[in-house]
C-alpha cells in the first residue's frame, strides 16, 4: 500500500487532521499515513515548497503527498494531482509545485474535476482524500482530472550574481527548529560561480571567509574539552539540504539564542557572497 | 485491526504518548495508532468534546477512541467504554461523552471495573490501554465493565432565542488554529430560525449581514488579482464543522492576525444574530 | 516488522522527521514508526534521558529507538548502537546511554563503523536509518559496529543524603506538560532513607508533609463538588514514573498556572526532605 503523507498548515491541535486521517483509512483501511508538518504558517507557500522539497525526495516511488495549504477551490486555485519524481502530489494549484518542480518536470498534471459530487467545504478532507485514495489504488490521474500542461508558476526570491561574477546576492528562504538561517545559495552555484575562489560572506554585521561541512567544523579537538567554548558561536555551513546556512554552534532559542535572532535576520533578508580576484587553493581552508 | 485513536492534554514533549503507545502496541503488535490531538489545554473537556465530535465522524465502524483528558478515577470520575455510533470511546465519566453524544444515543455504556487487577497510577496507560485492546480484540464492553444507563451530564452552552424568535444569542465554543471563532450556532439552527430571512450577525463592535459558503465567498474575481486587498478582511462562514464561524481571509496569526484577537473576542463570550421581519428572497446574498 | 521510535529535537516544523521517515520507509516498508517526542530542547541530553527511559519501557522487545540529540559525529561524539534491557537503541556516545542505563546493563554495545560508504551531512537520515533498518532485519550489531565495553558516562545530578540519613536534598530534573515539577528523588530512596517515619519537604517557599498517591489525593469528597476549591492547591505526589513531583492540582499554564511558575521552581533547583526522628505510624496521613 503506498505511502499518503500530510503537509498542512491545520495545526496540530485542531480537529482537522484527525478527521483527514479518518477519512483517508475509510477510504484504505491500509494506508500507511505519515505527517510531514502541520505546523506550516498559515498559507505560506514559500515555506511549504522548502519543506516539502527536502522532504519527499526521501520517500520511495508512488508516495502520494497531500498538500493542504491554501487550498479553498477558486476559479484561480484549481486543484490538481501530479505525477513527478515518480511520486505524486495533490495539492492547490497556487505556486507550490512549481517551487518544487524547480529542478524536475512533472511527468503529468491533471486538474482535478471531481468536484461535482462531492462535497467540498474541507476540499483537503473530501477533494484531496478522495483523489489521493484513488492513485494510492492504481487509479490514472486522468481518471479525475483533465490533463493540463502548465502549473501556475511562483518563484522563491532568487539568488543574483553581477556581470564578473565576483559577488552573490541571496536571500533568506527559511527559519529552521534551531533558528539557524537557510539562504536560497545552495553549493553547486556557490561552487559553479566561486571557482575556488576566497570569499567573504556578510550576512547582517557578521561576515565569514569559510563554510564548513559539518556544524563541528568549527571544534579545535586539540584543545581540551573543558577549556572550550563554542556554544553560541556563528559559523556558516553548507546543510543536509545543499544549501548555505547561517547556523549557531549548538544553538537554542532558550538559553545561547538562535542564528535568526543574533544575527538580526529574518525571511528575504539579504545575504553577499563575494568571491575575491585570488584563487584560493581549493581544500585548504582559509581561517577567519 | 481496528484503528485506536488518541485524544489527550498530555502535550507531545513529555513520556506520556510513547509510553501509551509502546503499551498499545505491546498488547497489539498490528495496531493502528491515530493522534488525533494531544494539545488539548489541561483538563478541558468542553474544547476535547469540540475536536473529537468533529473528529470521529471520518472514521470506520469500529474505530476505537481513548480519551486521556481528566482521567484520574475518582468515585466520582468513573471510567466508561461506550459503543456510540458504531464505534468505541474508552474514556472518564465527565462529562465528556454528553456533549459529544447530544445527537446520537450510546449503543452501551459500561462502567470499567477492571481496576482491581491493574496498578493504575497512570489510568491511560494501565486502564484505557488494556479496555482498547480488548475491544480490539473483538471483546465484549460487558466483560470489562458493568453496563449502566446514565453518562454524567455537561451541556456545553446553548444558544438561545426569545419568544418570537427573532434573537439567536449563541456563544464561543472554539478558537482554531488560524484564530478563527467558532460558536455554537449550526446552520440547521439558523436555517430553522432564520427562516430565509434577512440579518445582522454581532461579534464584539463588528456587524455581519451575510454567512458565506466558502472563505473566499468575499473575494471578487472581477478585480484584477494584484488590485484584491482581502487579506484580514472579516466574515462570517458556516465552517466544515457545521458551525457559524467568524473568520478572517487568509488569517495569519503573525502577520494580519487572527479574528480572536481582532475582534477581542475569546471562549464564551457572546455573538447575537437578529433576524428581520422582512423575509429575505433565498439565494440572493444582501451586499454588507 | 519491529518497532521503530524517533527521539530527536528536530521539532515537528522542519522537514528532518518527514525526511527520516521517509527514509525509514525506503528501507522498511512495513515499519511501525512511532515518535517519542521531537520536542527535545536542541541539545539537552538530560531531558532526552528522563523521557525515553520512561518510554522505552513500555514498548515490546525488539523495539528499536533512534535517538536524533547532537548526534553529529566527531572524534569525540561517537555513534553507537546498543542492546539494553530486550531493546536496541541507536544514539550518539553523548551520555544519554549512561543515564538511561543506570538500572541496567547493556548486553551489548558497538561503535557504529558504516560512515565510510555514507554521505552523512544528516547522521541520523544516513547513518542511524541504515543502522536501525540492518536490526530490524535480524541483523547482528557487531556487522555495523565494532564492539566496545564503556559508554561515556553522563551522571544526572544524584539525590544526596547526610550521615544520619535524616535528610535527602535533591533537584528538579524536569518540568512536564502541565507545568508540574519532577524531582530526582524516587519513590524507593525515598521509603529506604524515611522508613516510615513524619517528613517534611521544603520546595521552593512551600512546604509539604504527605505524599499523595493520585492527584485527588487532596481531594475530600465529603464535601459537596460545587464547593469544592481544588483547583491551583499545591501537592506533593510520587508520579506515574516513580519519582517525588510537586504538581499543583487540575494545573492549567493559562489559567491556575503550573507548579513550577507558582513555584519559582526550575530545572536544577534544590528539594530537600528532612525526616523527623518520631516514626509515623504507616498509612495514617499527617494533615498538613
Amino acid at each position: 500500500m503506498p505511502i499518503i503523507t500530510l503537509t498542512t498548515d491545520f495545526g496540530i491541535k485542531d480537529h482537522f487532521v484527525g478527521a483527514v486521517k479518518g477519512a483517508i483509512y475509510s477510504e484504505l483501511p491500509d494506508a500507511n499515513i505519515v505527517d510531514i508538518t502541520h505546523q506550516i504558517s498559515p498559507f505560506n507557500i514559500t515555506e511549504t515548497a522548502y519543506i516539502l522539497r527536502n522532504a519527499y525526495k526521501s520517500f520511495p516511488d508512488g508516495t502520494i503527498h497531500i498538500v493542504g495549504v491554501d487550498s479553498e477551490l477558486s476559479k484561480e486555485n484549481k486543484h490538481l494531482a501530479i505525477e513527478l519524481d515518480n511520486q505524486y502530489f495533490v495539492c492547490p494549484d497556487n505556486g507550490l509545485i512549481s517551487m518544487i518542480a524547480s529542478e524536475v518536470n512533472p511527468t503529468k498534471i491533471v486538474e482535478i474535476n471531481i468536484h461535482n459530487h462531492i462535497n467540498s467545504s474541507f476540499p483537503v478532507l473530501d477533494v484531496f482524500v478522495k483523489a489521493a485514495s484513488h492513485i494510492a489504488r492504481g487509479g490514472s490521474l486522468n481518471v479525475i482530472g483533465k490533463e493540463i500542461q502548465e502549473l501556475k508558476k511562483l518563484v522563491e526570491i532568487q539568488p543574483k550574481t553581477n556581470q564578473d561574477k565576483s559577488i552573490i546576492k541571496g536571500g533568506v528562504i527559511y527559519i529552521d527548529n534551531y533558528g539557524n538561517i537557510i539562504t536560497n545559495i545552495n553549493q553547486k552555484l556557490f561552487t559553479t560561480i566561486g571557482k575556488g575562489r576566497s570569499f567573504t560572506i556578510t550576512a547582517g554585521r557578521y561576515k565569514f571567509t569559510e563554510v564548513f561541512k559539518s556544524y563541528n567544523g568549527i571544534v579545535d579537538y586539540n584543545i581540551p574539552e573543558e577549556k572550550r567554548q563554542y556554544d553560541g558561536e556563528k559559523l556558516a555551513i553548507f546543510n543536509s539540504a545543499g544549501f548555505l546556512e547561517i547556523a549557531i554552534y549548538k544553538s537554542n532559542l532558550e538559553t545561547v539564542g538562535g542564528a535568526s535572532t543574533l544575527l538580526g535576520l529574518k525571511y528575504r533578508d539579504t545575504i553577499i557572497v563575494e568571491f575575491e580576484d585570488v584563487v584560493k587553493p581549493e581544500f585548504i581552508p582559509i581561517n577567519q
